[in-house]
């Protein structure tokens, strides 16, 4: 069983080098953001995700959280561990500072909450959903909603959830059946709510659910959804907990994985009704629905590439302390020295730089969608989110469960044994391509909502900034320069051709274009991936050019971007039949033949 | 929770018209494997494994196999459908008619044994690794030992396990420590094993340990390690059981999946040391054990395929049953119809059945290398099947792995409850790319041993089988045909090209042609696969052309290949680049800075 070591050099390479921070700088507020503040939040971060949360991880799943009594009990250390969170200001990082928020940009945010999910994805997700109830309120709660809930929302005192599925309704959000009924200045909510993360716990006073339900004249689809708050304790004119509201847990999942998450079915109003307050408009909840799935997208995204940091630190530490056979100098060997175990940890390491590179990059974007003074920067920053956002989302969780199963491999069949602890990291994962919108679902997001919706403004653009790339990287100097300038452009022409053929295709026949979605996904992911690899490659090789900062950090970065060029970018070019021809095969063929 | 229905008609398109048995027809000892009685034998072994042993499967998985006394305990059911599997005949189904086997070809034995581990793959590992241990006493025992053993292996009366792996003992089986120290006719073993299948249980009245070990005086590493018999309870003369050897099952292995398949750590030779019996020659144990792996192999690679199949019949009745959203004329719609649905159904459906092709097609090559009357033709038969057995080991495992995920994703939020029992299959394929030899060591099997010992010669033989079958694919008529013969050009001409690199770089420098032998293997497998999916085309055209039998099956069997054509098979020219370029930054990976 391996720990966690907050890859902070590896952030910060990122962070400060790949030309982030900098255009951080420029945004209002954020001119003090700078390097040491930016070291000084990691360095704390990483004691606590270290030092606190990882050892918390592999017994947390071993426990599980347990349903007594309508009461769930966490897993031992999990509370005190929350406390210290709290107390920290960790929850508060990226917030309005007007309701004790930090105001820190939300680039800062992303690597501290990368911490907290590779160091205990279970109990991340707490903090997790609470933000998205924050960001829902920010953008669409009242004046005196916010003075009522976010100040304990974003200190963490309270813990926020999210209630949009039912039995029937899953990714058909809109087929919801919980009502809504008016009841002077608030509404009683009647129905059942299942696979509720976080829904009742222990480790804070009081929980704020956001509810998607509808009111009695409500048009039927998903126009005609609501979103309410729905706290666990009504809150007193006060500010103090008031009188126990009508909604409770009736029983927890069991999952294959985040076992000591609690999943849980919700049921509201089984006596009088549950009190609800409106959020937005009546049957606008959908709109308030997608601001909190947008940004949980990105963090959902964020955690396929922290489990895989996470599974990736353990298999190292096995391939450097097993020894199989023996070396030149008949000595045993390490199994870290065979080229194939080398291969496998490369896979990892540089499919999880690119990872984090994007991720982090998109949320730069967000930070300026949201920050930059001109309406014009501010809507293409967003334009850019907006597109990216899928691609995060389905790509990182994607690798998550890969990189998590080649950990497995890693170890041979001592990896398969629940003791040493690897299978817990493949246990994890494999939720995060369903949740939040299955990857199924952000395909044809990314080619329905962001490709197809703007006739390709914004997919054109970014190839644009790609096609850059691959120019800048083609007159530079250097091996991996000169290996990955021809794959990224390889890459780029194949996203080209696709988007091309999306856009030509998506005026007569939507079913195609939707047959290819997962591997135009796929593709325009490895591409992204590669373009981040491109700027490592640029500033890493200016490193050494100039001699600042650890020659061996540099040129690790540079084998890392030549073995993606190398063996990852080349699925590129790969993906362009199935998207362009596959679709025959998938639509035409005999449903009972299956 | 789905059940298993036996796939017998594709099982029989494979067999009976992809050339299959025709060619085991002409085999001296196989004149009368006709198609009446490959019919017969899968449907009646389609009851057992879909009415008996399918429903065992999950109540096993929660039940696991537990170990009481040093006695275990398996779950419920398992030894009375042992008993019906013995009883009937199952187990003896490929063996020596002289030991009281059937005398089928392994082409038949292989069909049922598809269905052993589809319907309950935990149980299967038991009758699995009897036949390895038939094997090693069929060629390496003497005539008492085979008098001794045989019968009772071969009935199933008693059950055989491989005793190979120790703690620092895995890939390198060479660096194992159990001693064997000679005493009159027998030997003393002392020594400890671990991840030992089925190394005990109460389904059978004797256990017969193959073991591995070493003699006082064996020179070190794999040189010196002789295969001995150390069954359970002594054989007295007249066959009775004589008494308890000294040997025990000391603990049972936590593990992923296969929760009901005992994994033993044993203990021999506690007391006075346990009983043994050497097989072949001291020091020669090594050519034992392959001819025990080589065949479980194989037989590993059935399971992935197995275990993909049971996953896939449990997504497509998911699908069927399950709306989301409205189709066009208003109605709830069944997410089958959903074209992402569709692509990962497909996705699932045209590997398995690539998969199937292949490993029957490598099996009936088996047939031939043990049967053919010309020396010549046996030994190019072994020659092929030599070169796709980590083919089909590798590939079909990885694939087993990933078609179970793909099945979670067809289920979306409830394929990650333990209740809907898509995760087990997850869970149970995860041991496949590890035991019997990991993945990677599949890889270096086939790039040093199968393709660079004899200079290229079977796999050039086997290049020059696809290419042929492009030729025939080019001139045939269909559009299926069109659209597969151009990637499988491409795939072979990668192929071809990745070949002649690894067997010019091999003379010079084999860590680099190690570091590309994953990607090698995958490039192959997927080659082998298409080229099973031209054979399969070109039967299911000809049966349309001439109006034989049902016209959906044989369409559906073109749309199937032609999904492979355009979706899976580009996959193996991005896989060039990764062979020929990927080992630099995989060599010159700069240790200390994974």
């Amino acid at each position: 069983m391996t720990g966690y070591t907050a890859p902070t050099r590896d952030m910060r390479f990122v962070i400060n080098e790949l030309g982030l921070l900098p255009a951080i700088q420029k945004l209002p507020g954020c001119e003090d953001t700078n390097e040491e503040l930016v070291d000084a939040v990691l360095e704390e971060a990483g004691k606590l995700a270290g030092g606190v949360l990882a050892p918390t991880n592999a017994s947390g799943d071993a426990q599980g959280a347990v349903l007594e009594n309508g009461v769930v009990r966490t897993a031992e250390g999990f509370s005190d561990a929350y406390r210290q969170f709290v107390d920290g200001g960790w929850n508060s990082v990226p917030f309005d500072p007007d309701y004790g928020g930090q105001g820190l940009p939300w680039l800062v945010g992303i690597a501290t909450e990368e911490m907290w999910i590779a160091a205990n994805n279970a109990w991340s997700l707490c903090p997790m959903l609470t933000m998205g109830a924050i960001d829902a309120l920010t953008h669409h709660g009242t004046d005196a909603q916010k003075d009522t809930y976010l100040e304990k929302l974003i200190s963490g005192e309270w813990t926020g959830t999210m209630n949009l599925t039912e039995p029937h309704a899953g990714s058909d959000v809109g087929a919801l059946r919980t009502r809504a009924v008016p009841e002077g200045d608030h509404y009683r909510i009647k129905g059942q709510k299942i696979f509720i993360t976080w829904g009742e716990h222990d480790m804070a006073d009081n929980i704020v659910h956001l509810v998607l339900a509808r009111t009695p004249d409500a048009p039927p689809g998903s126009k005609g959804i609501s979103l309410f708050i729905v706290p666990k304790f009504l809150v007193n004119e006060d500010g103090s907990l008031g009188q126990r509201n009508d909604l409770r847990c009736v029983s927890l999942e069991h999952k294959l994985g985040i076992k000591a998450s609690p999943t849980c079915v919700m049921s509201y109003g089984d006596d009088e009704g549950a009190i609800g307050y409106l959020v937005g408009e009546e049957n606008k909840g959908l709109a308030c629905m997608f601001t909190m799935m947008n940004n949980a997208r990105i963090n959902v995204g964020l955690s396929g590439l922290a489990i895989a940091e996470r599974a990736y630190q353990q298999a190292v530490d096995y391939a450097r302390e097993r020894t199989q056979g023996a070396g030149p100098d008949g000595k045993p060997m390490a199994i870290i020295h065979y080229p194939d175990v080398r291969r496998m940890l490369l896979t990892m390491k540089s499919q999880i730089e690119a990872m984090r590179a994007l991720v982090y990059d998109t949320v730069t974007s967000l930070d300026q969608s949201r920050r930059a003074e001109d309406a014009d920067a501010r809507q293409a920053a967003q334009a850019r989110v907006d597109l990216l956002t899928p691609v995060v989302k389905a790509w990182c969780t994607d690798l998550g469960v890969e990189i998590a199963s080649i950990a497995i491999q890693v170890h041979g069949g001592v990896g398969y044994m629940e003791e040493t602890g690897a299978v817990q990291h493949l246990r994890d994962s494999r939720i995060a391509p369903i949740y939040e919108g299955t990857n199924g679902i952000q395909a044809q997001d990314l080619v329905a909502r962001k490709v197809l919706r703007d006739s390709g403004a914004a997919a054109r653009t970014y190839i644009e900034e790609v096609r850059a790339l691959c120019d800048t990287l083609g007159a530079a100097d250097g091996d991996t320069a000169a290996a990955l300038a021809p794959q990224l452009a390889a890459g780029c022409d194949a996203l080209a051709e696709t988007t091309d053929w999306l856009l030509a295709e998506g005026k007569a026949d939507m079913a195609r274009v939707l047959a290819g979605a997962t591997p135009y996904l796929r593709l325009f992911a490895t591409v992204a991936g590669g373009a981040m690899m491109a700027r490592a490659t640029l500033a890493a090789q200016a490193s050494l050019d100039t001699g600042a900062g650890d020659p061996d950090f540099y040129t690790a970065k540079l084998a890392s971007a030549r073995f993606y060029a190398e063996n990852i970018l080349p699925q590129a070019v790969g993906l362009v039949a199935p998207v362009r021809d596959g679709h025959r095969a998938v639509l035409e063929f005999n449903e009972a033949a299956f």
